[in-house]
């Protein structure tokens, strides 16, 4: 989408061992019209996929996934890192290794929000290695929903993140597709 | 906003010592569509105070946060709890009280996006004691910015929050205020 690579090339920063910073519109600041039109792009590639939720992590998964949502008027679940006195004390939980976090986090949904039967698009900020995001196939394969589409802002195609989620036999689309980072200079994969 | 207080007369759950727990469509289910509604009726009510900026705390507050930037075509920029290896070494930093989860929470928000001479409006879920919009307007002074006015989805108005806010001297708005909660009941101050 090149509203978005045309984004990550003037203001992403490459901060070195893979980190690429888009904190000036999506992880800390956040653009939200172009927010909008990434939502209103996913709801164009995921129309036939017949998902009944999106779901995603928070904290930086949370914009896209409610401007899809918006779009395909689904409802958004977001897991939680810590459970908040709201949610009841049996819960799905599962474990992921954090790269921006430099370490392990929680990913926690109430079963409240996430039944048997239900049909998941998960939506996220980055698809890396792929590990938070098999987290929370994880979390909705233990609820009994089944996986129907993956979609993330930014792929970075050298961390093997497609690779994971291939078992899945799902659609998997990313918005842009990072190939390469090198000094100042950000690369993407032809779409 | 009658399309809120109607849902938290459905499915709003009294969970005793104040706590209001809207958690199927604001704070951990989302209803986007809702969202977006909220969004409007925030970008109508302050759509003459000047603002530059929209300012929120993660989590729950990002996702009116981002509807209403969208209607005003503002950047939404969210403090964050834990302080990310993306941030600078030198960022704003308050403490504040956090009732939900029963400590101090940190709020911290990068120099690279508050800066002097901004018109900050602070959109959040709840407004009760005021203390987490009390600790982003800490931040937003610090910074050199100022505050032009206060939004909160719900406010519980026997907390004391609009009063710890009066001395801002800025229009707080709230699409639903709660008056009482008695068992399973729920009562709204007329508007």
């Amino acid at each position: 989408m090149e509203a978005l690579k045309e984004r990550i090339k003037q203001e992403g920063k490459n901060l070195g061992d893979g980190i690429l910073k888009v904190d000036g519109f999506i992880n800390h600041q956040v653009d939200p019209v172009l927010m909008d039109a990434c939502g209103k792009e996913f709801s164009r590639r995921f129309r036939d996929i017949g998902a009944t939720k999106i779901l995603t992590a928070e904290i930086s998964g949370i914009a896209p996934a409610i401007t899809t949502g918006f779009h395909m008027a689904l409802p958004v679940v977001y897991a939680r890192k810590t459970k908040p006195i709201t949610m009841p004390d049996q819960v799905f939980l599962t474990l992921t290794p954090s790269h921006t976090k430099g370490r392990t986090v929680e990913l926690i949904v109430s079963p409240e929000y996430l039944a048997g039967g239900e049909k998941i698009l998960i939506i996220d900020d980055f698809l890396a290695s792929g590990a938070t995001i098999l987290g929370l196939v994880r979390l909705a394969q233990t609820a009994g929903a089944s996986i129907v589409g993956i979609g993330a802002l930014i792929e970075k195609n050298f961390e093997g993140g497609r690779d994971a989620l291939a078992h899945l036999g799902v659609p998997v689309e990313s918005l842009a597709v990072v190939s390469k980072m090198e000094g100042d200079e950000i690369f993407f994969a032809s779409d």
